[in-house]
C-alpha cells in the first residue's frame, strides 16, 4: 500500500508517499481501508521528531480516519467487511490501510459522508473526554475554549452549546470569530485585541479547554470560576509555568492535563463507546456537524501540514486517500 | 459567655478568654452549649491575622465543637433542645456557646463521647470531601497523606484503610510514624530521612493528600500515579511553585486545591449530609475513631496554639470547656 511516511524528522517536507508493506490485523483489530484521515497538530510534533509513537503503534502518522472494514482480524464480532466506518488511532491514518482494535472503531454516522467523517474521531473524543468525563460541564455552566477555531474548538463549542453550556472562545481574527459566532459562542475573544479573563466576565469560566499550556496558566486560573475546572490538553505556549495555589484554593478549582493517544486500550475503548452513546445521536440529528477547512489528496500532507502550522484554517485539513 | 477572643494579631498570648455577648440562633440555626472544641492550623492563621472569618462568622476562633443543642432559631426542624450534638463551624467554637446553621450539625456517633466528638466535624469533613468527593479514592488505589500524623492525617489513614485502599504516609519521626502503622498505614516515610516518591514506588500513588503546597508541588507529581490525583489542602511549604504540565500531561493526572470554610452554606451541608451517611456508620462500629493528642480547658487555648505550633502532637488537640 501506499502511505506517508516521515524519511527523517523535519519540516513539511519529511512528509514522504512510499510504498510500504500492507499492516496486518491482529486479534482484535479490524482492516480499515482509508477514505480519508486528518491532520492533528500532534502531527507536526511527530514529524519534528518530538512526539514518538507508543510502543506497538503504527509509525505513519494520523491519529483518526474513514473508510470501510476490509478485513477481520481474529476473533472480532458485532463488524463485518464492507461496514463503513472511522476511527480513533494511535497512528497510521495517513495510508491506504491501517489496522485498528476494535475498541476504537465508530460507524459513520447517518447523514455525514464518508470522507468528512475522518474529521470526527480524534476532536470528538478528546473534547467528550476532557469537556465532559474529565470537567463534567453541566447545562448553564460557562465554557471557555482557548482555539475556538480550531478543529477541538468548533466541535468544543457545538458540544457546550449542545448541553445548554455559555461558550465563550478565543481566536486570532475577526474571521474566525466569526466563524465560533456560526457555530453558537456566546462569547468572542479576540485574544490579539481583549484580556479574555476580562471578557469572560467576573463570574468566570466553570470549564476551560485549553491548548496554550504554560503562557495561558496564570490568567486561566483568573478566569475559572469558583470550582472552575480547567483541562489542558496542547502546549503551545510552553510546559512550565508558576502555579499559585493561593489562587487555585481560594476558587476550589483544579487542573488536568491529558491526552488521548498514550491511554491504554480499554481506556480508549471506554470514551469512544460513550461518544458513540452521547455524541453520535447529535451528530445524526444534525445538531452537531464536521467543521472541515478543506480537503487535500493525501501525496499533499506537507502542504495541509503548512497550512496547519500558518493556523489560518478554520476547523479540520482532511487528507483524501 | 466566655469565649476565646483575638485581643490583636499574633503569638499565642493574643488569645484572651473574655466575658462578651452570647450568640442568638438566627433563622435555620441552633444554639450549641459547647462541650469542647478543636485547634486547626487555620486557627493559628487566624490568630496571626492572616485568615480572617468569612463574612456573617463569629469573629471568635474554632472551626468544629461538640455539644448539646440549647435553642433553637426560627424554623429549625428535625433538632431538638438537649440533642447531643457535634458541628462544622466557621468559626467561634472556643466558646461557651455558638449558633450553627443546622446544615452543619451531625449527631452524637454513638460510642463517641461527648468531648472527643469535637476531634470529628472538621477533620472528617475535610477527609471525605477531599480524598473521596473531589479525588474519588477507590479500593486497591494507593493514598499518599503528608502529615500523616495530624488531625486530618489520622482520619485519611483510617479512612483510607475502610475503603480497602493502600495508604502510604509521610511524617517526621518514628514516634508518629509508629502511630500511622498502628492506625493501618502501610507504607511510612520519614520525611527527614526519605524520599516518599521512591517509597511510594513506581506505580505512583493514586489520590495524594497534601498540607505542604508549593515545596511538594513538583514531588508530588512525580509521585503521582497515571490517572492520578493531587488535592492540596494546606500551603505550609508556600504557596507558589513551578508546574511541569508536561509531567501533569503524561500522567493525565491533576491538581486540584480546596478548603471548607469559605464554602457556601448548601456546600457545606451536603458534605455534612454526605459524612453522616458514609462516614458515621464508621464511627459507630468503631471501625473509624477519632485520635486526640490531648484534652486541655478552653483556657489554656494559648498552650494548645504552643502545642500545634510546635508539631510534636499526633491527632487531634482538643479544648474543653
Amino acid at each position: 500500500m501506499r502511505a506517508i511516511t516521515i524519511s527523517e524528522p523535519g519540516g513539511p517536507e519529511a512528509l514522504v508517499l512510499a510504498e510500504v508493506p500492507d499492516p496486518e490485523p491482529a486479534a482484535g483489530e479490524v482492516l480499515v481501508e482509508v477514505a480519508a484521515s486528518a491532520v492533528n497538530r500532534a502531527d507536526v510534533l511527530q514529524r519534528q521528531g518530538f512526539y514518538d509513537p507508543p510502543p506497538g503503534a503504527s509509525r505513519y502518522p494520523g491519529l483518526e480516519c474513514s473508510g470501510r472494514i476490509a478485513a477481520l482480524g481474529a476473533g472480532v464480532s458485532g463488524w463485518a467487511v464492507g461496514d463503513e466506518v472511522c476511527a480513533l488511532l494511535s497512528g497510521g491514518g495517513y495510508a491506504e490501510k491501517v489496522a485498528v482494535p476494535v475498541g476504537q472503531l465508530l460507524p459513520l454516522p447517518k447523514g455525514v459522508d464518508p470522507v468528512s467523517a475522518a474529521a470526527l474521531p480524534e476532536v470528538v473524543c478528546t473534547v467528550w473526554s476532557n469537556v465532559f468525563q474529565v470537567a463534567h460541564l453541566r447545562p448553564a455552566e460557562t465554557l471557555l475554549v482557548h482555539g475556538g477555531s480550531s478543529g477541538i474548538g468548533t466541535m468544543a463549542i457545538q458540544l457546550g452549546k449542545a448541553i445548554g453550556a455559555r461558550v465563550a472562545v478565543t481566536a486570532g481574527s475577526a474571521e474566525k470569530l466569526e466563524a465560533c459566532r456560526a457555530l453558537g459562542a456566546d462569547v468572542l475573544v479576540n485574544y490579539r485585541e481583549q484580556d479574555f479573563v476580562e471578557a469572560v466576565g467576573p463570574d468566570g469560566a466553570d470549564v476551560i479547554l485549553d491548548v496554550i499550556g504554560a503562557k495561558y496558566l496564570d490568567r486561566n486560573l483568573d478566569a475559572l470560576a469558583v470550582n472552575g475546572r480547567l483541562v489542558v490538553i496542547g502546549m503551545q505556549g510552553g510546559v512550565k509555568a508558576e502555579l499559585n495555589l493561593g489562587k487555585l484554593m481560594a476558587k476550589r478549582a483544579a487542573v488536568a492535563a491529558t491526552g488521548l493517544r498514550a491511554r491504554p486500550l480499554a481506556e480508549k475503548a471506554a470514551i469512544v463507546a460513550s461518544v458513540r452513546e452521547h455524541v453520535w445521536p447529535l451528530l445524526e440529528s444534525g445538531t452537531v456537524r464536521p467543521v472541515i477547512d478543506r480537503v487535500l489528496p493525501l501525496a499533499d500532507a506537507p502542504e495541509a501540514h503548512r497550512l496547519m502550522e500558518s493556523s489560518t484554517h478554520i476547523g479540520k485539513i482532511l487528507l483524501e486517500v
